[in-house]
C-alpha cells in the first residue's frame, strides 16, 4: 500500500482520505443552486452522507443549513478531502490553504490546465511541484470528482448524482474520463448495477490511475475494478497495483479508447499523452491480468462474470480456442450469439456422445449439435438438470444458456432453473436473453449471475475473460549484462550488435570485420559484404550492401567500389571497415523487434519484415522479457509461421530455436538500467535446424 | 408485383391476403388458454382486429366468444388467409380444404417439416407440390406466423404479442427465425419503434423471403424492411424484389448470421440450405443495396437513418472514407463514438480553416480538431445554427450530435437545438447519446431523427449507410458466346480456356499445342511446358509440369519424360499433347476467380494466389458481371495490388489493363445459359504495360 508522504493525516490513511473521507470541504461551494458547484453539498444531503461537510465561501455564512467558512484554515475540526471548484489561477493558494490546514487530499474540479494547452500545461507544472513541496496529494485538476456510494459522499459536480438513491454495490470505477464516468454510472444504474467507489483522474497529474487502483485493491467494498481508459500513464505504479489486484483475486475491467488510429489520435489531443500503440496496450493489459472489453456496456456488464468467476480465468494459454456449450430454447437466438462468439474465436462446443448418453441416462434426450436445443422438451426440473451436468463436464469451458420469449413475459420462471442449479465457481455461466427482458435481466443480476443484453456484449465478454492471465517471464532485471566496450551511447554497429546477440545466446551468421587494406578472412564463400559504421543505420539506402560474391577476386573488387559509393552518399559517416559474412540459406524470414515503449515499457516483436509486414501486418507482441511458453504462443500468433510448421507439407524450420531466440532477445530487458530504446535483427532467418540472425541494429537512450 | 397463379382470390390481391387479409381462419384455434394454438383468437381480439375471424375446431362451436367450425369449407363468407396449427400430418388434407374454399394464403405454424430430418423433407416435398397442384400458396411451414401491427391482424402464436399494445409504424420485418421476430419486436418496441408488418417465413418452402420483400414494396404502410436471415434462398426472385425496393426508395437492412464460420454451419443445420460464403453474400447485398449491419439491435435502430436519408446514400463508391462532422458536449462521450468509427474506416472531420472562420463570423469560436467541444462556450441557439450550417458544408458526408448528461436529465432541453434546426434530407444527422437517456431517445425517435444508444451501433449503422449503391455492369445477359467447338461438359483444357479468354479479351501467354511426335514449334524460349488433359486439373501434382526449357534440345528431352511422369500419375488420363508457353516475367502475380455461386448466383473474385492467400487471404468480390469502375475498386480492395501502384518507389504495374481483365473475365456471367460453374486465371501476371493469363481452367456444370 502506498503512503503518504509529509502528511498530516494522522488516523486517516491516504486510501481512506481518498475514497471514504469523513470529513470534507468544498472549497468554492456556491450558494446558487443553479450552479454546478452548489451540486456536492446538495448531492451529498440527498444520498445522506453523515461525515462533516465544511462549505467553503468567503461571500456566504451557510448554504442549504450548512455553516460555511471563508477559508478551510478557520475549520475548526480536522478535514479528509477537500474538493476545489474555484478558477484555475486561485487554485494554488487554495492549496496552501489546505497544507496549513493538514488536509492529506484535494481534488481539483477546476480547469484551465494541461488540457488547455502549453500555458495551462506550465500552471499545471506549478500546482504540481506546489502540491509535492507542501505534501498535499492532487486528484486532477480537471477531475469531475469522486463518489462513495456507500457512504454518499459525493465530491462531485457530475449531473449524474442527481439520481434518487445510489446504487450500492461492489464494483468501483477510475475514469480517465470526466462525462463518461456519469455516462457509465447512469447505464450501470439503469442495469441495476451498483457501484462502491468513482473516480475521476483528471489531469491525472499527481494522483495516477495506478495510485487509485492500489487503493481500490484494498478497499472491502471493492470487488471488481472497471477503467476507462484514453491512454496509459505512469505504468510502472499502474502494474504494481494490477499485479496487487491480480493477487487480491480483483478483477480489473478496462474500455481503452485508440483501438483505431484515429481515436488514438484523439486520445494524444484530449490528453497530452505519447503516443500509444494499441497492440502494445494489448500486451501490457494481457501481461497484467486486465480484461480488455471492446464495447463500452461491457465495461460494466463484464462485472458479474469477472467477479463471480476469477479463478476460473485461463492460467496458461492453450492453442485451443475457449469451448462453450450453449443450451437453448430459442434457435435464432442461439444462433445470433454463437455468431458472434465465432467472431471472437470461441467455440460452440458439440456434447461428446458419452455425454449424451449420460443425459439420456437421466432421462432427457440431446442432439449431438452445437447448440443444444430445448424448445419442445424439456421440464423446469431437466434444465435445471442439464445445466449442473454441464458445469460439471470437462468438454466445456463455460455454459451459456439462451433464453427466448419466457425471459420477457415469465421472467420469474424463465430465471429458476438458472438461480436454482447448483453452480460451482470453477466453471462460468453466462446467459443472453433474446428478448427485450429487463425484469429477468434484473432478476439474474440480483442472483450474481451474468447476463447480456445482446449478443454481442455477450462474446465480447466471454473473449476478454478467456484471455489467460500470462505468467510472465521470472527472470528477474537487471540479469544480462552487455559485453565489454559497448558504446554507452547512439547507435551500436552490427559488429557491436552481433557481439550482444551472440551474448544473448542469438547465433548470427559468420561474419568477420576487415579493414580495407588486408581483406584475409576465414569465412567461406559466397559471401555478403557490409559497410561497418555506427553512423549508417540504413545500410542499402546508402549502397552499404554487396550480395554473392564468389571468391577472393569479387571481394576485392567489390570493398573499394562499396567504401566510394557509402562515401558518396553520407561523407560524414566514421566508417569502421567492411563486414564479410557468409551468405545463408532460410525457409522463412522473420524479424524480431525489441522496444522500450514509452507508454507500456520493454516489448518484444516477432514479426514478417519488409514490404509484405506494411502491405498485410502478421506480428505478435509481448512485454518482455518472455518465457518459453508465451514465446511459443507468438509464433503461433504469426500467420506465416506456418511456413515452418508443416503447413502444406513444406519442410519443418527450426521452431525450438527460434521461440529460444524469442525469449533470448526479449532478456534486452533485463541488461540493468534498461539502457537499451530499440532493438532488431532483422531479417532473421529459420533453417531446418537452426535459426540465425542475418543483420542487427541496436540502438541506446540518450 | 407478383400475381398468384390460378387462385380463386376474386378482388383481394396476393400481397393483401398475405400482409391485409380481411378475414382469416384459425385452423385449429384451441379453447384452451394455456395452449400456444389459442393465442391468435385472443391476440386479435386483445389488439383490435376488425376483420372476420374463423376459429376452425371440430369439437368447439365457439371460443372466445367467436363462433368456431369443424372446417373451412362450412365457413359461409370468404377468407383471405389461413393460419393453420394442426400436427404436421393433417396439413396436406387441411390445404385441401383451404383449395376447396378458395382461401389464396395458407400460413403454416405447424412443424415436423424441412427442420426435422429427411422424412419431414419428404413430407414438405409432397406439401410444397400438393399447394402447387391446388393453387393455394404457403408461407411457412415451421412459421410462427404473420402480424400486421396496423389492423390488428395477428395470424401468429408468438408470446411477444402479449404486449398491451402494438407499437404502429412504418418499418416491416421478414425473418427466417420465428422466435426473433418476437424477441426483435419487443426490442424495437421498447424503444419506440414501431412495425408495420412482420412476418416469419418458417422453412420457405413456398412463398420465399423475396416474395414477402416484393408484396412489402408495394405496402402503403412499409417505409423500410428489414431482414433477419439465417441463409439465403431463391436469389432470383429476392433481386428482383430488392432492386423495386431501392426504385422505390424503401430501404432494406439486413442482420444475416454465417459471418463466422461457426454461424455459417449453424444456420446450414438450421435450413438445410447449402453452404453460404459470407463475402460472396456480403457483395450480393452491396449489389442490391442491402444495407448489411452486424449488431443485432442496430436492424431497426438503423431504420430512421436509412428512411430519412435514403437519397443521400453513396450512388458510387468513392476510394476515400466518408467523413462526418463529430459536435459535442462530452470529450469523453465523442472520443468513445470516433474509435468506433476508426474501426469501420469512418473518418471524423477535421473543420477547414473557412468553416472554422466562417462560424466566428457567426459568434461562434470553434477549433480545428476532429472533434468540436461546445462543452463550454454554447448556447442552444448557438448548437442550432452550427448544426445547420455543419448540415449545408461540403467537407462532411454527415454530421454526429454527441449528447452529455443533458440528454439524461434534462431531455427536453437536450434535444432542443437537435429538433429545431432544419434538417436537409440530402445529409444525414445521427445523434449518439453518452448517458443512459431513455427519455431523450424517445423523443429523437419522434421527431424522426437517427439516435443510437451505443458508440458501437452508431458506428455500425454509418458504415452499412455510407456503402455505396453499386452500380452492375450493364452488359446485358447473354451477350458473351462462347468460341465454337468448345466442350458442353466438363472441363476444359488450357487449350480450351485459353481460347475462351482470347475470346473475352484477356491475352495468355504465347502457346502452342504440340504432339510429342513433332515438336517444331514457333514460341521463343526458354519455354513452360505442359500436359494438355481435360482429365487432368492440377497439373503440378502428377508432374505435368516443366519450366526454364532453354531451346530444342531441352524440349525434346522434357517431353517424353513429361508423359512418362503423369501416365505413372494418372494412367486412365487422356492426353491431347503438350503445351509449350513463353516464360513471362511479372511485377505481381493474381488470381481471377469466377464462380456460379449456389446462394448468390455468379461472383468475379481478384485474390493473390498460393500459399500467401490461404495464411492471409487478400482478396476482392464482386457479383458478375462488374463494371469498370468496380474492378478499379476491387484492385484497390486487395492490399498487394499496392505493390503495382507505385509504393515505396515500386515499378508501377499495368492497373488499367489488369481493371479491363476484370470486366472481361466477370462477362463469363453473360454467356447464354450461364453453362459455367467455375473458372479461374492462376496466376494472372501483371506487367509494367500488360496482364497476361498464365495459367488456367474452366469448368461447366453437370
Amino acid at each position: 500500500m502506498l503512503t503518504l508522504a509529509d502528511s498530516a493525516l494522522g488516523t486517516t490513511t491516504f486510501a481512506d482520505a481518498l475514497l471514504a473521507p469523513r470529513s470534507i470541504a468544498l472549497i468554492g461551494a456556491s450558494s446558487d443552486l443553479k450552479k454546478n458547484t452548489s451540486r456536492p453539498l446538495r448531492f451529498m444531503q440527498q444520498h445522506g452522507y453523515t461525515g462533516k461537510i465544511y462549505p467553503i465561501n468567503p461571500s456566504s455564512t451557510e448554504i442549504l443549513g450548512v455553516k460555511t467558512y471563508p477559508s478551510v484554515t478557520q475549520v475548526p475540526d480536522a478535514i479528509d478531502h477537500a474538493f476545489i471548484m474555484i478558477p484555475g489561477k486561485h487554485v494554488i493558494g487554495a492549496l496552501e490553504e489546505c497544507a496549513a490546514k493538514g488536509i492529506p487530499v484535494a481534488t481539483i474540479y477546476s480547469d484551465g490546465f494541461a488540457e488547455a494547452g502549453p500555458e495551462g500545461q506550465r500552471l499545471q507544472d506549478q500546482l504540481v511541484s506546489k502540491a509535492r513541496e507542501l505534501g498535499v496529494r492532487i486528484l486532477g485538476p480537471n477531475s469531475i470528482g469522486t463518489a462513495n456510494a456507500h457512504s454518499g459522499g459525493v465530491l462531485s459536480v457530475n449531473a449524474v448524482f442527481e439520481m434518487k438513491t445510489l446504487v450500492q454495490g461492489n464494483i468501483s470505477l477510475v475514469s480517465q474520463s470526466g462525462s463518461m464516468m456519469g455516462s457509465l454510472l447512469s447505464r450501470a444504474a439503469s442495469r441495476g448495477f451498483g457501484f462502491a467507489k468513482s473516480l475521476s483522474v483528471g489531469n491525472e497529474s499527481d494522483i495516477s490511475v495506478g495510485e487509485v487502483v492500489d487503493a481500490l485493491v484494498d478497499d472491502p467494498e471493492t470487488r471488481v475494478i472497471l477503467l476507462f481508459l484514453e491512454t496509459l500513464r505512469d505504468t510502472r505504479t499502474l502494474t504494481a497495483a494490477l499485479q496487487r489486484a491480480q493477487k487480491a483475486g480483483k478483477p480489473v475491467i478496462a474500455y481503452k479508447l485508440g483501438r483505431s488510429e484515429q481515436g488514438d489520435a484523439l486520445s494524444q489531443s484530449h490528453t497530452g499523452a505519447i503516443a500509444g500503440n494499441n497492440a502494445a496496450v494489448d500486451a501490457y493489459f494481457d501481461a497484467n491480468g486486465v480484461m480488455r472489453i471492446e464495447m463500452l456496456e461491457s465495461l460494466f456488464e463484464t462485472a458479474p462474470l469477472a467477479s463471480r468467476y476469477a479463478q476460473a480465468r485461463p492460467q496458461s494459454r492453450s492453442m485451443q480456442a475457449p469451448r462453450v456449450a450453449v443450451i437453448t430454447t430459442t434457435g435464432g437466438g442461439a444462433a445470433s450469439v454463437v455468431d458472434s462468439l465465432g467472431l471472437k474465436n470461441i467455440e460452440a462446443a458439440t456434447p461428446p456422445i458419452e455425454f449424451v448418453r449420460h443425459m439420456a441416462g437421466r432421462g432427457l434426450t440431446i442432439r449431438q449439435t452445437p447448440v443444444i436445443d430445448l424448445t419442445l422438451a424439456a421440464t423446469s426440473a431437466q434444465y435445471k438438470d442439464l445445466l449442473e451436468q454441464l458445469l460439471q463436464a470437462d468438454w466445456c469451458d463455460a455454459v451459456l444458456s439462451v433464453v427466448g420469449s419466457s425471459a420477457q413475459f415469465h421472467p420469474q420462471l424463465a430465471v429458476k432453473p438458472l438461480v436454482e442449479s447448483v453452480k460451482p465457481d470453477t466453471k462460468p455461466l453466462v446467459v443472453f436473453l433474446a428478448p427485450e427482458a429487463s425484469e429477468s435481466l434484473a432478476l439474474l443480476q440480483q442472483h450474481d449471475i451474468a447476463a447480456f443484453r445482446t449478443p454481442e456484449a455477450c462474446a465480447d465478454a466471454l473473449a476478454a475473460f478467456f484471455k489467460p492471465v500470462i505468467t510472465q517471464s521470472d527472470l528477474p532485471a537487471g540479469t544480462v549484462a552487455l559485453p565489454a566496450n559497448c558504446p554507452t551511447s547512439g547507435n551500436f554497429t552490427e559488429v557491436e550488435s552481433i557481439r550482444v546477440f551472440a551474448e544473448l545466446g542469438i547465433q548470427s551468421a559468420q561474419s568477420q570485420l576487415l579493414q580495407p587494406d588486408n581483406l584475409q578472412h576465414g569465412v567461406p564463400y559466397p559471401l555478403v559484404l557490409k559497410v561497418v559504421s555506427r553512423d549508417i543505420l540504413h545500410k542499402t539506402d546508402v549502397g552499404g550492401v554487396k550480395v554473392n560474391l564468389k571468391n577472393d577476386a569479387d571481394l576485392a573488387q567489390a570493398v573499394p567500389e562499396l567504401l566510394q559509393t557509402v562515401q558518396g552518399h553520407k561523407p560524414e559517416a566514421k566508417i569502421d571497415g567492411v563486414l564479410v559474412q557468409k551468405m545463408e540459406g532460410h525457409l522463412l524470414e522473420l524479424m524480431l523487434g525489441y522496444r522500450d515503449d514509452p507508454l507500456v515499457g520493454p516489448t518484444v516483436l516477432l514479426s514478417t519484415g519488409g514490404i509484405t509486414a506494411e502491405l498485410m501486418p502478421d506480428f505478435a507482441i509481448r512485454l518482455a522479457p518472455v518465457g518459453l511458453s508465451e514465446a511459443y504462443a507468438m509464433i503461433n500468433e504469426v500467420k506465416h509461421s506456418k511456413l515452418i510448421t508443416g503447413f502444406r507439407g513444406l519442410p519443418k524450420g527450426d521452431v525450438d530455436g527460434l521461440a529460444q531466440a524469442i525469449v533470448n532477445f526479449s532478456r534486452l530487458a533485463c541488461v540493468p538500467g534498461q539502457p537499451i530504446t530499440e532493438a532488431e535483427i532483422n531479417p532473421l532467418f529459420i533453417q531446418s535446424n537452426q535459426v540465425m540472425a542475418v543483420d542487427g541494429v541496436i540502438r541506446l537512450k540518450d
